[in-house]
């Protein structure tokens, strides 16, 4: 009975995806999508290998399948036959509603290809809201006339207005280690200088990318870090957020939020447990271990603090990832709590409410979004 | 009759519990109470938070509470109107004698507002010794008439006379990266006499946190390292502990007790196998991972020979904690070993004969403590 | 009856033991074979300890005394008597076979008090191949009379032409951070003349261990790295392979596989995703973690595509080693993939497919070997 309730508020419990980017808007073929189920090659997959044998693939062909009509765990030319049989659109319908997924957090800054938040929203009959990437605002301020940090200050303000937050991808663009304190407005004006003259594409320089950490704080909104895996142009090693301990000292109010953080989801759940303004998902991570997610979502449930850790899917391309962050992190949660009730370390009532706080209160609280319905999936 | 014979074996070994600090000795409120449950964060809690939504406050509630007459599970503000009915004395005359521990190595190093060496022995009913902690014997160094380096070397030779060992704070004080040789003689004097100058306030000098260090080397006794998990102060990257191979090479034959531990824990254990010397524990982690420490006890159980494992507690102020660590070690480590045995890899005869070195064995060999009862509780 | 299949697929299925090193031939006391069974200490064990009380220990116990006609769990005296009883060459014969392998790979980089190729194959009744370590080919090169480069190449041509691949130790001479480019003709010249005054004896020369690897990536075959977990000698810290990351960059179509990579499987595991020529195993960290391996393995099992993970035992010394990691992979694969199977996670097909992937069908794609027979144990 006690497993049955737990399994049965799991099931039901609407989601805040407090991560994620635009599905496909348009046809692809079976290469992309392949290429797609491997997140951190930067090249097109071997010809020995396939996307589908990874803990993705299989996961995909565990858990999505059944949604467009086939047996689960399809073969993989199956599976793709029978996906080529719906556009983009059609297959968003299917899969951004079946995650139960009250609210999208969309990170706009990298849009190629991929949905705008209105589809989001009306694909998914759900609400969306936009998270503002600081290097594109950076990117934007480069190219417009006037004085680089008035533009960044303006178009920021103007964006993160209506945003839920921002969101950096310094972890791309150097790393974590090394200063991350507020540069003067000096070095600002000459390493835009430097960098306009060069053309002002793809931000690299630190002064700058410090330059924009500090005006989000200064926005106040919460401030989304890409953390640990991620494509290869993201050196692993300088994505341990223990390199962000002395920016975390001088962030203030400010909440941050750690993202994906495998394999240092342990060293982020310390940096939730140290800092009150820290909190951490497992986005991206999820999906990508398949079968091994409930091991790394368990992980995730040591330092942190309850009140502290959110969902998210981090899905970007294939609308199959918003829903299967969806399952996985459904299924994974379930694996872990029921362990810890059965084992008699945790109490069904307390299960349930950790589930809710995970699911969407913390999230709600975090960005400030109405929580109109009761807790249930749209 | 397997797992009952096992079970029955951990419930009634007694322990030496080789390190932990004095429960708290005067009345608090209870915003002190949900602070000391959480260890890395050196605020206040925020307003949105609570030191009972974490894994160590969802632990003390399903196993602390029932002593308290409670039932498991209480809710919190039952547990906490329940506890404030007890003077700390009472509530450590409950939990201490609990924990089924014979001997408490007790860190003097931080006592302000807890119970000294006398009431933790008084109080739990067990024998209690000293752990003199490096950092304070220099700062006592720093404030005695005459030179630096024999004020050291006196105060330390007469402290560890009594002592079972000796513990550095080095990870709060600057990290393991680094430097770690004996400094020179003069080098000695000149840090020394600059420190003097500064008022000899919280030791970070790396100079005579090395020399303190070298020290205790030829002391002898077990020198004890807070490694890993920590409050905010200890940069949780530079706390790894495969920093002090170097140090560990030169150390000979003083034996090393690796602390804590989280999150390298497995790193911790290879220094185990790879040194004669080197010693670990999973203390303060186990209290803090509470239903997820049967996962971190396991891991706890990979490259560490069995005869260097040790076990404690680390409790501070809530004299829950002191009980709480052997309740939550004596489950996790029944879950690890009766998995073993179950799944055909280990006997039971092993399992227990483990289960004795590492409860007690292992630590009255090295700290040199007489086992004059059976190996039963206390 | 799932459950029955996929234990009787993976009992049976044969392997590749894609790096492995010549088992003892010559007898040895019961010092030497304790010592055996710690891979990070390059001391003799402590007085008070034993070889036998740890996770190797208790597994050869399990797994190995039955083929000595000894009960399962025999006492370590009983084990050493019994094992006493029988030359090297005798268990070799006992134990090789008994592991179901096809084909070893066999490091001959150090190769004191072992056995060579011809006896591998000979005792096991199965095929050897060599590995050739490069730090012995600059060895070589330098007690050569001619040009150092052109003896360096000269003798990694000749060597590698009849090989299976080429093996890096660079994690025991230096470590993997720092720059790790190709050196210049002339920068090599003078290493060389340099190394070769000081008497030619270990390489630890960076320039000239840079050269190796550019060379290794020259001839193409396999390039197989120790990563992670080793004796002490290796600084475990520098043998993260995350710093391999700009050499993986540059290394273009040459395969690069991580060995071992205890504690860092997960971080090989995303480099086995990151690049298309990168594979990892699990050798030496299984045997060593015994009862603990089938987490280690499920780990293995997260971000590396299915097609890129491939067995080894990393035996050296002791036969029963290149028997146990065999029998403790079958172990751990099954523990990990029935899981998997049982949650709804993973078909029974793809699981049996996925074992006959790591078994020996990636390995042998790697290492073009032709597979003559069946894919079930010679």
């Amino acid at each position: 009975m006690t497993a049955a309730a737990l399994a049965e508020h799991i099931a039901g419990v609407r989601l805040i995806d407090q991560h994620m980017h635009g599905c496909w808007s348009a046809a692809g073929d079976r290469a992309r999508f392949e290429n797609a189920l491997n997140e951190a090659n930067t090249e097109p997959l071997a010809d020995f290998d396939s996307g589908f044998d990874t803990q993705l693939g299989f996961a995909i062909r565990a858990h999505c399948a059944p949604l467009l009509g086939l047996s689960k765990h399809a073969e993989p030319r199956d599976y793709w036959h029978r996906r080529n049989q719906f556009s983009e659109a059609e297959l968003a319908q299917i899969f951004l509603p079946a995650a139960g997924v009250s609210d999208w957090l969309v990170d706009t800054g990298y849009a190629e290809g991929v949905a705008d938040i209105g589809h989001v929203a009306d694909w998914s009959l759900g609400r969306a809201h936009e998270v503002v990437r600081l290097e594109q605002v950076a990117e934007q301020a480069a190219v417009s006339p006037g004085d680089y940090a008035s533009e960044f200050e303006r178009i920021l303000s103007e964006r993160a207005a209506g945003a839920a937050g921002t969101k950096s991808i310094l972890a791309y663009r150097g790393g974590f280690d090394g200063d991350l304190t507020e540069p003067s407005a000096t070095e600002v004006t000459v390493a835009a200088a430097r960098w306009r003259d060069t053309g002002g594409v793809r931000l690299t320089d630190r002064v700058l990318l410090r330059y924009g950490l500090h005006q989000a704080l200064r926005v106040g909104k919460p401030l989304q870090f890409h953390v640990g895996f991620g494509d290869r142009e993201c050196d692993l090693r300088k994505a341990n957020p223990l390199y962000l301990r002395d920016f975390l000292r001088e962030a203030g109010e400010t909440p941050v939020v750690l993202l994906h953080c495998y394999p240092y989801e342990r060293e982020a759940g310390y940096l939730a447990q140290a800092f009150n303004n820290v909190y951490l998902d497992g986005g991206l991570s999820i999906n990508h271990l398949g079968a091994r997610a409930p091991a790394f979502i368990a992980r995730l449930l040591e330092l942190a603090p309850f009140r502290k850790i959110v969902y998210s899917s981090d899905g970007f391309g294939p609308a199959e990832l918003h829903y299967l962050g969806a399952a996985l992190w459904r299924n994974g949660i379930h694996r872990a709590l029921s362990g810890f009730v059965d084992n008699g370390d945790w109490s069904l009532a307390d299960a349930m409410r950790v589930v809710d706080l995970i699911a969407y209160q913390n999230a709600a609280r975090l960005y400030r979004l109405a929580i109109k319905d009761e807790g249930t999936r749209v």
